[in-house]
């Protein structure tokens, strides 16, 4: 069954209807891709901005989605459960389209906008047709502090994101020998993945055989695997738009004494982070500095220079933000302290790593859902000594 | 060896300027991601507007790439045959880096932006760092122009990305069996393609048996195909970079009255398309209303409500546009006339498809170099009369 069946979307409404009115304005038109099937049950995806599949918009009285025949054609029983009006372009622009929604019901005075998915070219565009009955104004993060907390049906599908990759990856370990390239280790953990039941893999597979895990987000290349050195794979999928996201660094044979060691101090991390979760910490910044903190002590600081986590659902990087406050002035303390709320519902992941030029990456990543009774790890735990494999 | 070895970036380079001073710009802040790795090679990707690998910044004096050392780190051999220089935000925001990169050349007055790539956040967060000093300027296709033609190094690249997805899809016609599901097709198919050396889809396989076919962008179900029915697959790679865009419509069985009429249509639509570009149509327009009449007059006119193509490059669509004037206003003709150049070095889609609801859809989609003698066909072409696999 799908996770739509369950979505409770007149809450999601209710909710997004709620925050546009504290923020003293008549409505919102939506860009993200995320924020849009969230709303609306729209599946299409938009893989460039210049690309959108069409906007959502809420008002008082309008929730409607402005998009074509031509996306809707054949789906048109997505947005059903959610109650979306189409709002056809196919005749005149999204523009016009949406000024006369906007001038049929009347009242709309202040149109909010998502700033941060909305390409110049279209804010100009739009704004130019609203015309100065409307002021169209910048905003950021109305729904993703909604889709921050996660109900039970969304909970359900990442669950079965994350167990899908947990039992890929087991397979995996079964799988890899000597000289197979980070390439074919991508992609045979791609096909485990979809084999059990993923959508597709979340985002491009990162597998890194010594050298390349000093960089965080590496490119698999056609390095073969080697033994000894840290095999790193950053990896997850995706089930119902529902992401998992998770990291495990493995040796084959055995590991010497230094990957041993920064595997010791990046596992401790994790369950600093952990305990912090567990000891009921409020805000992103106390989990990451609680994780940092045994970083620093073993001497890796500088060798640490990501943030410990973020959240997880429709979108592998969202809210709350689970980072440190990199540059102190007040406006980005605020900026940080708005979207770093751990509340009960979140999902964060925990992964603090290691990166040592030449050498490669230790990095180890879970899945944290904060639930009212504590953290619970929604990943197999990476275990508390580098998994070694035969090869 | 790699696409990079041979790249001209000195032209790329030389070409971007000269049309940026063409425009009365003394610069250009280059967001988009594919015009970020035609000017400097690096081949970081951004999955979503939110999360940028860097900018590009060209300007008399300088040539940089604004990104951190968490980006650059292991790949900095990418950007070395650009000659781009790294600005790092290690420990400044990117606004404060160009800001200062500005202040130390000196006399960059006017500055364009890509208004189709850049978030209103980031316009706002730049403008408000310029400050008055920069008359912060929208632009649009400066580099996508420059990208249209094809130098000998890309047109070989994307060679091999159509040689690829070609033998790709004569592997799969000898796998796809009745009873496989759309997705089990697509699956496979992108398995040969990454076998056969693609590094990845160049977008989500399409794979409509029956019905989804009539929705031009369906995504793979798990319907399974059945004899008779149209049976769309549109796939391509990427290789270097450089992508391939092809589609194939086939039977299992064979195709009754109505199947192989439709085909038939489209086919000479196709045909039409070709013979206007060996003809020598100078405007991507023209090709498109030769294959459209004769589908208009087959009867499908209202069934076929895509466009007619678009280049292919380091993205799936890019220019030249080959499309109708969809609405007649003097700001949509001259629109239109600035992007449709057919000029010796594009290399465009010809993908004229019949689409109907409840039964499916039939669409050819082959890619064409057109090259100072003529247009050349980069892929197989679709047979005239369609392939009726075993199954």
């Amino acid at each position: 069954m799908d996770h739509e069946d369950h979505a409770d979307y007149a809450s999601r409404l209710a909710q997004t209807r709620q925050r546009i009115a504290d923020l003293g304005l008549d409505g919102l038109l939506i860009a993200s891709q995320y924020n849009r099937r969230y709303l609306t049950g729209l599946t299409a995806t938009d893989h460039d901005i210049t690309e959108s599949a069409g906007m959502a918009l809420v008002t008082r009285g309008t929730f409607g989605l402005i998009t074509s025949s031509f996306t809707l054609n054949g789906v048109e029983d997505e947005i059903k459960p959610s109650g979306a009006q189409p709002l056809l372009t196919d005749t005149d622009t999204g523009a016009n389209v949406l000024a006369r929604a906007l001038s049929d019901e009347g009242g709309v005075r202040r149109l909010g906008f998502e700033k941060d998915w909305m390409s110049y070219a279209t804010y100009a565009r739009l704004r130019d047709a609203l015309g100065e009955a409307v002021e169209f104004t910048p905003t950021d993060d109305i729904i993703e502090l909604v889709r921050a907390r996660k109900d039970p049906a969304e909970l359900a599908t990442i669950r079965r994101a994350a167990d899908i990759a947990n039992r890929a990856f087991a397979q995996l370990l079964q799988d890899i020998r000597i000289g197979m390239t980070e390439r074919e280790i991508a992609a045979l953990l791609e096909r485990h993945m979809v084999a059990l039941g993923a959508d597709e893999p979340s985002f491009d597979t990162i597998v890194a055989c010594g050298p390349g895990g000093a960089q965080p987000h590496w490119v698999p290349s056609d390095r073969a695997a080697q033994r000894g050195e840290p095999l790193l794979v950053d990896f997850g999928c995706r089930v119902d738009g529902y992401c998992s996201d998770l990291t495990r660094t493995v040796v084959i044979g055995e590991p010497d004494e230094k990957l041993r060691e920064i595997y010791d101090v990046v596992r401790r991390a994790q369950d600093a982070g952990l305990a912090a979760l567990a000891a009921g910490a409020t805000r992103g910044r106390e989990v990451d500095a609680a994780a940092r903190q045994v970083i620093d002590e073993a001497g890796y600081g500088k060798e640490f220079m990501h943030s410990l986590g973020h959240g997880v659902g429709l979108a592998v990087h969202e809210l709350p933000a689970v980072s440190r406050l990199r540059v102190s002035t007040p406006e980005s303390e605020a900026e940080l302290a708005k979207v770093e709320g751990i509340e009960p519902g979140v999902v964060v992941t925990n992964e603090p790593g290691i990166y040592i030029t030449g050498w490669g990456g230790v990095r180890l990543e879970d899945m944290i859902y904060v639930g009212e009774s504590g953290p619970e790890v929604l990943t197999d735990r990476n275990p508390q000594q580098i998994i070694s494999i035969a090869g």
